[in-house]
């Protein structure tokens, strides 16, 4: 009885402040002091293999004989909001990284996760098979634990060590770059492309029509994804980096960059024709240079952003809805290869929705 | 407009929701279909140390030289409810498990995350070191991928494979067991207790004081914290399973099974002190025989809880305010080694939440 009228009295502060909230927050959809109502939260495990020893298992006996192991699946943490938009948001980190790209930013802001929620949009988090949560492999590997942050604070164009570019969209407190850091995990057993795609296509066939969000390395998962499952019904991929996919006898040469030549995946007009049947949205950064430089950093993402518009035009010339947008162009500067956890990270979710709203699947 | 209007017209829903969720479920705080009504969520990273390669880094080189690794620390997500009680729990996973273990259950329903959630907890979720979301270790490491799930079937007191044990409260649906199996995570680096015990440590520095709920052998570790950091107000254990400190001179002789012998660990008395100044509860499960047998998971558990039973005899011993409950003793039956996710988790939290308003601690 105490515990009910303690949840009584505690009613009219929920409602006061989500309203309040709301209305001294516009355009944006909420305040991030306002309280998040949701209708249900959990996660699961989706896809994955089952690998059998051979032989005979006996209680107590060690080895692996006739043991099973489960794995190669993804993890997915969910958040449904109370009266939610139609279209869940299914969020796919890229290379190094799990669900927690989306997740709190290294500033300690709120991510993408908590943003579109309050804006009604149910999210899920991936993390990949082989990775994070989804940690269980059916294959080993061995995990090297080599120094290499320096290499990745310039791959993710947060600047030339130990400098920040100009302007960038990353806090100068050095507890953000902490957390950045500390926000990236080992493969648990080799990358396996088909196995990726595997198990992100299993989660749309269980929970039916979404949108997915990609980065970087799965954006190029991502295209694949689609030519998998009908259920995908849009894609907005930040800095997709490789894996562009190109009808057979229109892959673009391989262009040469200070960190290797970035060449077309070809597949056939079947599979490409999928990727003409929904909006796909590609945003890049800042800090992306056009002509060839001696920082591998902004030369890497030079030829990726070139390639990028080739694969844009390759799907508007085949009948489809794509588009690219350079930040910078469009008056939003100073961003990482992490546009959605940089410090503009709200103004980057407000072009998010707008497409998604433009698009009618808001 | 159009966005604060929707808003607006889902507010009675919200507030309506709340209210007869709560005034149709007594005893219990809340129901499971009751919006879940958050202040604030987030997840970061907390303790952990930098690695620097000799050398120095330069722009484009490959290799180490002068490059940093962060690594070691634990990963945590947080929730925080509206109206939310003083003390927060912290949840600490076991052995080749992590943050997961306290989310959904195998067979979907809520785990402790939720449901302490709901009952105005706040809620912290520890990845340790070296596992799942916390991957980034300092020391390289070999992952094996062997089958090994019939065994774990059996340790986590299931049943014997292919039979689970009769009256068990785990689901008999195949895919409870599947979500079971691949809720494990391999880990990233060698298991080491020190830096374990040193990321929770500083996660209570960085929150403050607070209640540690751990699970099987971040149980023993859960020890060591309490003896490093007197922010810790109180511990629940589910199932220790190792790592039991005694006084210098104090150790039992260590108890044969049939998986080898489990040894009690030496500490020094002040050590030792810091274990009776704060109110602990240790809960059992069912299946537990107190004499040897055939079965290895059964005689494993046997030793753990005849141990554990010197133990608090120690702990109260020497003044402290130690308890354990073998659930079956009072009543509650069929518990496996995960009580707090088994069919039965909302009785096994109503204990739990007794226990802590007994003590003052909610």
């Amino acid at each position: 009885m105490l515990q009910n009228f303690r949840v009584l009295l505690a009613l009219p502060l929920i409602c006061t402040a989500v309203f309040s909230g709301n209305a001294l927050s516009a355009p944006r959809a909420t305040a991030a002091s306002a309280p998040l109502v949701l209708q249900a939260q959990g996660s699961f495990a989706v896809g994955g293999t089952v690998v059998r020893s051979p032989g005979t298992y006996e209680l107590g006996k060690a080895g692996p004989d006739g043991q099973t192991l489960h794995g190669d699946h993804a993890r997915v943490a969910y958040q449904i909001p109370v009266d939610p938009r139609k279209l869940p948001l299914v969020m796919w980190h890229g290379f190094g990284e799990f669900s927690k790209t989306w997740e709190t930013t290294p500033d300690g802001r709120e991510g993408f996760q908590t943003i579109f929620l309050r804006r009604r949009f149910p999210v899920y988090l991936l993390d990949q098979p082989r990775r994070g949560g989804a940690g269980r492999s059916t294959v080993a590997a061995q995990i090297a634990a080599e120094p290499d942050e320096q290499r990745w604070f310039n791959m993710f164009r947060l600047g030339a060590w130990p400098d920040f570019y100009r302007g960038v969209q990353f806090s100068k407190d050095p507890e953000a770059l902490n957390q950045f850091f500390r926000q990236m995990v080992p493969d648990t057993g080799p990358l396996d492309n088909q196995v990726a795609v595997d198990a992100v296509s299993a989660l749309f066939h269980r929970i039916g029509p979404g949108i997915l969000v990609t980065h970087s390395y799965s954006g190029g998962l991502g295209w694949q994804a689609v030519m998998r499952n009908p259920a995908i019904r849009a894609v907005v991929s930040y800095e997709p980096g490789s894996g562009f996919v190109f009808p057979e006898g229109e892959v673009p040469a391989a262009m040469p960059s200070l960190t290797g030549p970035l060449a077309g995946v070809a597949v056939t007009m079947a599979q490409f024709k999928s990727l003409t049947r929904i909006p796909i949205v590609l945003y890049y950064g800042d800090n992306i240079p056009t002509q060839p430089g001696a920082d591998p950093g902004l030369d890497n993402w030079r030829v990726r952003l070139a390639m990028a518009k080739l694969w844009v035009d390759a799907v508007n010339r085949h009948g489809g809805d794509a588009r690219l947008v350079h930040l910078p162009d469009v008056g939003v500067r100073g961003n990482t290869h992490f546009p959605f956890s940089d410090l503009n990270n709200l103004q980057v979710a407000d072009l998010m929705q707008a497409f998604l709203s433009e698009k009618g699947l808001d």
